[in-house]
């Protein structure tokens, strides 16, 4: 048992949920979830685009309001918590993050792929002096080994980042996977580590209790997993599976379920469960937004789609290659033939 | 990594997800779903109303078919697997044992609650004389300390059944409890051990890892979870999770995939998502069939029923105490008033 260790809670379905409704929280919705959060005791609340600050456009999907219209509406019903957004350099600006201030953010996740959190200095910098506590998110985690994440979370911290997360944003890895990233990370730096799963493997709350072990004391969850993809873990069931465990969280846990069954489940546009899709991304540790290039690809070349997904996987391509799965297609169609 | 470790798969969909499907499963849904989990390579197919052979009834609820009508559904389908079914003592016979043979089930697995091994001697000893495969499978084990586990798995070993199971009928074990039981009765038993998970609290998948940890060599799964209350692991998902962590099953995974796709999911009565009622229950370790008699005491007593099933759950209360659940409610009210 693990006595009276606290966890600090963040939840993000307010943010990683923004992609599951499409991008279309409003603002009663956001009230209702953000003040029934609040009332719960959940530490942050995390609001934003679920691709963060600016992410509403052609490329990520247009949101139903503005980020101003979204923070303020959450930042009138928050009492305790602690309003929260996310930025991806290269998405969102400074400018955002300003803006984001006015409208009462107190803390910023600041995301990058894993190995590139090189390009977070800045806006860590200017977090840090605007006041707000700055949390260093590295992402896609299980495609590195724990030596690159220890080397670009310490980036992170050289950087002044308050604290650093390890995401399992495919949702990719085993418990065995988070331990030895989280663990390792948690050895090197000297700031507060936290964790934020992914169910494509059905592993979310299972790997939260695995980065715990490991020595994070933050963790991320959605109400009924509502997030992308798979979905996050369910903070509810984290909060229940906390309490047995022995661990404190603040989050009163009947509150929280309530949250999720009479606030969030009827908002949600599909039940959040792991279908086949999902799970070969997780499988296959790769992007939900190759999953539309893989199907055409897969139709070209006579392929079933899965074995392009594990190639890709395999060969760790990233966000934003996703027009290298033509090729890679055509060249698992030649080695078929060869065969 | 695991390597080369071999772990068997029973699929209980056709068992199991009965309970979840009202035990309306029709001759052509068994067809398909025995036939594809056959084809998909799964060793041990188990058939039978939730509750056993014989289950069918105005207690545990009508089905669509006859024990005999299920059972020749499959058999006729099955080319490879083991067909299997499932013998509730007290509501099966061995006169039903004998039918199910007669039909083509090859393994019985015998089922008394974690502290009434006993009452399975003649059952399991029946199965064998008949040259049957017999598993003890030992439910609600969460509410037994490891030591009554392993007494009551010699007691099935005694008996002469082949394989002893760890069932966690209400979802209510975290992985360490696991470890705790299947770990202690592997030590102590010569039989291969397995371990029946259910998704109450999220953790089906990783507790059924746990289970593999601490030694146990058999696992059950159902397609989309398809099973009484949470359901059980998810056996696509579990193929797959087995298959990273290097662990082999005979099962395909694209095979098993499509299974749960294309043949279980389109007659799916609900989504199988961990909703309050099934969380609740695994957090308090409580049968499912306590839930409506909580309702209706909650309702009398002016309680929230959550505190109601958690006080059962400190009680240790099994199946066929849903009588006590009034007194419990009305000593929780009379404590409240003292207050």
């Amino acid at each position: 048992m693990n006595g009276t260790k606290f966890v600090h809670i963040v939840d993000t379905t307010l943010r990683d949920g923004s992609h599951a409704v499409a991008h279309q929280f409003t603002r009663e919705q956001i009230k209702a979830i953000a003040g029934g959060l609040d009332a719960a005791g959940v530490e942050y609340i995390e609001v934003s685009h679920g691709d963060g600050l600016a992410g509403s456009s052609y490329n990520y999907g247009w949101a139903a309001l503005s980020d101003e219209e979204m923070l303020k509406a959450a930042a009138e019903v928050i009492k305790k918590a602690k309003l929260t957004v996310l930025l991806l350099p290269g998405i969102g600006t400074r400018e955002d993050l300003k803006l984001a201030i006015e409208c009462g953010a107190k803390a910023v996740r600041v995301a990058t792929h894993v190995t590139e959190a090189d390009i977070a200095e800045q806006h860590i910098g200017m977090a840090k002096k605007m006041g707000l506590e700055a949390f260093g998110f590295l992402m896609m985690a299980h495609t590195a080994p724990p030596e690159k994440v220890v080397e670009q979370a310490l980036l992170f911290e050289s950087y002044g980042a308050d604290y650093i997360y390890i995401a399992d944003s495919a949702g990719a890895m085993l418990p065995e996977d988070v331990k030895a990233r989280v663990g390792a990370v948690v050895e090197k730096v000297k700031v507060p580590v936290g964790f934020h799963a992914h169910n494509n493997l059905t592993l979310a709350t299972a790997n939260c209790l695995a980065a715990l072990e490991a020595g994070a004391t933050f963790l991320d969850g959605a109400c009924r997993g509502l997030g992308a993809g798979a979905g996050n873990a369910q903070t509810e069931a984290l909060i229940g599976v906390l309490d047995k465990a022995g661990y404190r969280t603040g989050v009163d846990f009947y509150k929280i379920m309530d949250v999720a069954e009479d606030v969030v489940e009827p908002i949600m546009q599909r039940p959040q469960v792991v279908r086949n899709a999902p799970l070969m991304l997780g499988y296959a540790g790769v992007y939900s937004s190759f999953l539309l290039h893989t199907y055409r690809a897969a139709e070209k070349f006579g392929l079933d789609p899965r074995d392009i997904l594990v190639e890709l996987g395999r060969k760790g391509m990233v966000g934003g290659q996703e027009d290298m799965i033509v090729d890679v297609a055509y060249q698992l169609a030649k080695q078929r033939e060869g065969n």
